[in-house]
């Protein structure tokens, strides 16, 4: 293993190699043997299950409820939204049999001709077509609304090209869909989740984020808005982590869900759907980690602590189980995630390297001269700083620190979020630096055709018309030389 | 409502029928438009939670870590395992397709014939395949032993006659899948993971169920050997419950899953797997219910005491929100969930009706004369019985209760089954009394003849061989007349 990670790849020498190795060294997934899709393995499914229970909870404390919808959506749900279908009907997975029989060797299965599907099934690529198909039947009246729903759930869109977390055929996440009497209150809840997709960020995953709203082409397929929060990668390039989309009638009308509003008029009603996914995995590996591997904030890791004995005979190995199994326990009692490691099998470096590959925060290590001392050696991952410490108290040092590296880590990123977030009005300029990654702040006219000029010339697109960022005077358009209606927040993206 | 309530179908007048309405009655799911799909709705979804979380920490007690495999399957994996290809392979949805495109008319998406998939893939019915096929990529020396991985997820079943929660196309399980050294380990892990699901049927779902081990035909396509929990519903029929699986070196030898063992030789690795599924809310509802509806045991109801305000004027319902928002807040504190409804637009009949239906194991109800009195009626949803109390000490009251209903609604299942448990060691009695429901414990000679001839003529199968059950000198068998093997309990199922 200390081998093996030595080997890990460095970030400046290829970020992207960096990454795709520290995926399957770190154990969080590897490709399957179906094209594009990924087994998420214990240790990545452990962290994507904190992000699930944090994000669940954020969820109901704002009233929304789970359910679930079916897999399958009729092929002819797809087409009834204009603009969705354009969006989502293309690359999907289609169920056209619903049988397979013995081939006439009895050796394998062959898919039974006879069983053809009248109308064929796609596999969700996201559910709107399927719940508004539903929603006609539970709202009547506007005391029906608001109907606020959020699934957990796998969807599928067939992708040309993958990476694990990143971009995946299938992929894990969640998907809400809410239902309003009024324009005024489908907008706000979609700025509401935004703003609770944003605070998760930050306060979880260590990740500072850009809020803002999405150019028209960059929109969600059927959505009037599109909200996003934008993460930078160490290579300065951008990492879509969340949408939000403001639905306005548009799926209302496509399904004829109508209510009674408070006057007796029928109205169709507003909608929002908004969603994270698996991807936040490519995105929290992809902001902390460093070239010894992953470093996770203690929000979410698995493991908040681990401590390793050192010793030579049995005699000592009993002392520090006595000694380290207080201190775990004590630990335990605070609320921390701690792995007491004495496994007889493996060296005390394998064990170091193994855990600083998979960002453990905090590593207690004590041996017979710590105990006799009352000491303990303590490394913290984001840093790498070691220090040997009084193990009277250690547990309420350790504690103190979690929170010390949790808000060190999201510092860091914040510090390099702010550092590469370049004003630019020249677009000669602009072509030269985008090379070198960072997001930049320029001038746009609002039209299509510029941003697509942009877009095939340097590789970036517009990621979003930053919410914190003034839009008195923005200036003239850096490449049409119009006068520009927006400032826009500029990068290459994953 | 108070209306549809009354119009719920009597047990007793046709328990299919009692079952099919209640589901929809009482906000738990409804059929979509994919045959044999079903919706599962927030309230539905809300216990199933509940499930899922008591069962996720039951499984992670015994070192079980949960994972995420693909949701499609290549067809060429099905037929790796011969027994599991005939069990398996057969109803299943297929992905033919990567990619629809606009017809010529553009108002209407149709499949791409050139997106042809060179293999067909396979909505997974279960996961063994694809499992053992990345087991192989895991498992190389006994170090990696056991190998205890867990996933919750959908799974797809091409079923003919479905039935909501019972039967559906689609269901949400979660599926267990382990691997070990030796045929010891793997046989005490399969009978572990038995006793977990008898743990949590009795514990949290208040059904006592019957454990056992499946005759040969009624295995798992693939095991060696099935065991079973079988619980009994309100009209004597069984209901399978939950079953773990001993699956033998089957997969380890189809998928090449090799080991070095502690003597450095070569062996197959030992698997087992083991599942509970959406199935198991139609055992909740059919034990418990009533013709008011449903009976939820306190462990599992999404919402414990509902609290409702009885008033005329603005001033007692101001007076009543303040007394009834602290017995609610005092409640909340034990751990209780709460709700407090003094929705105006809604009248208190119609609430009483409403949380009846939905099972709510307690009401707590309040008026004007109750606040001068400080007293409060108390409703428990079991027996139906009311009575009104001091308000002071109610919290203390309503959590012993609590613990009371839950026990209450096992003790009621527990004396129905037993009652319902009868020796036959006569057929012409049997087929006679089999009509009537109920499981007969009867002497079998152990072949798949008299099994077969016993399912045509009653339609009624062998469930299990149970545990509990002394197989000395089991008898002669009641249909061949041959010496018995064992003795089986024998019902009809759902």
């Amino acid at each position: 293993m200390a081998k093996e990670l030595k080997d890990l790849t460095k970030r400046s020498t290829d970020y992207s190699r960096w990454y795709n190795e520290l995926v399957v060294k770190a154990d969080l997934a590897e490709q399957s043997d179906v094209r594009g899709c990924m087994v998420i393995k214990p240790y990545g499914y452990a962290i994507w299950e904190r992000m699930q229970q944090t994000l669940d909870q954020m969820f109901k404390e704002t009233g929304v409820q789970n359910v679930y919808f079916p897999l399958l959506i009729p092929k002819s749900f797809l087409s009834k939204e204009a603009e969705h279908v354009k969006g989502f009907a293309k690359e999907c997975a289609v169920v056209t049999h619903y049988r397979l029989k013995s081939n006439e060797a009895g050796d394998a299965v062959v898919v039974d001709p006879e069983a053809r599907l009248e109308e064929e099934l796609i596999i969700r690529p996201t559910s709107e077509t399927t719940i508004w198909n539903t929603y006609r039947k539970w709202i009547h009246s506007w005391r029906d609304l608001p109907l606020l729903c959020n699934q957990w759930c796998n969807v599928m869109r067939w992708e040309m090209r993958t990476r694990l977390f990143l971009r995946t055929s299938e992929f894990l996440w969640q998907e809400g869909h809410t239902a309003h009497a009024t324009r005024e209150e489908a907008e706000a809840r979609a700025r509401q989740m935004l703003e609770v997709y944003a605070d998760f960020a930050e306060r979880y995953l260590a990740i500072p984020v850009v809020q803002g709203v999405k150019s028209e082409t960059e929109r969600f397929a059927g959505a009037l808005d599109t909200y996003t929060i934008e993460a930078m990668m160490q290579d300065g390039k951008a990492l879509q982590s969340g949408t939000s989309h403001f639905l306005g009638q548009n799926f209302g009308k496509a399904f004829n869900v109508q209510f009674v509003d408070k006057e007796n008029k029928l109205d169709y009603a507003w909608a929002t759907s908004w969603g994270v996914s698996t991807r936040l995995m490519g995105a929290l590996i992809m902001v902390h980690s460093d070239d010894n591997g992953l470093v996770l904030p203690p929000h979410l890791a698995p493991i908040q602590v681990v401590i390793v004995p050192i010793y030579k005979t049995a005699e000592e190995l009993e002392q520090l189980n006595k000694r380290l199994g207080e201190i775990s326990d004590n630990l335990r009692q605070l609320g921390i995630r701690v792995k007491y490691d004495n496994a007889e099998n493996k060296r005390p470096g394998f064990k170091f390297a193994d855990y600083e590959l998979k960002g453990v925060p905090v590593r207690l290590v004590m041996g017979p001269n710590d105990l006799k001392n009352n000491t303990i050696e303590l490394m913290r991952r984001d840093t790498l700083e070691k220090e040997t410490i009084d193990a009277t108290g250690i547990e309420a040092y350790v504690k103190n620190l979690l929170e010390e590296i949790q808000t060190n880590i999201f510092t860091k990123a914040k510090t390099y979020l702010d550092s590469h977030i370049f004003e630019c009005n020249n677009y000669d300029e602009f072509k030269e630096r985008v090379k070198d990654g960072g997001f930049f702040l320029c001038p746009w006219d609002g039209t299509a055709e510029t941003e697509a000029q942009i877009k095939a010339e340097t590789q970036a697109t517009i990621r979003c018309v930053p919410f914190d960022v003034s839009q008195d005077n923005p200036g003239t358009d850096m490449v049409s030389g119009k006068p520009a209606k927006y400032r826009v927040l500029i990068a290459r993206s994953y």
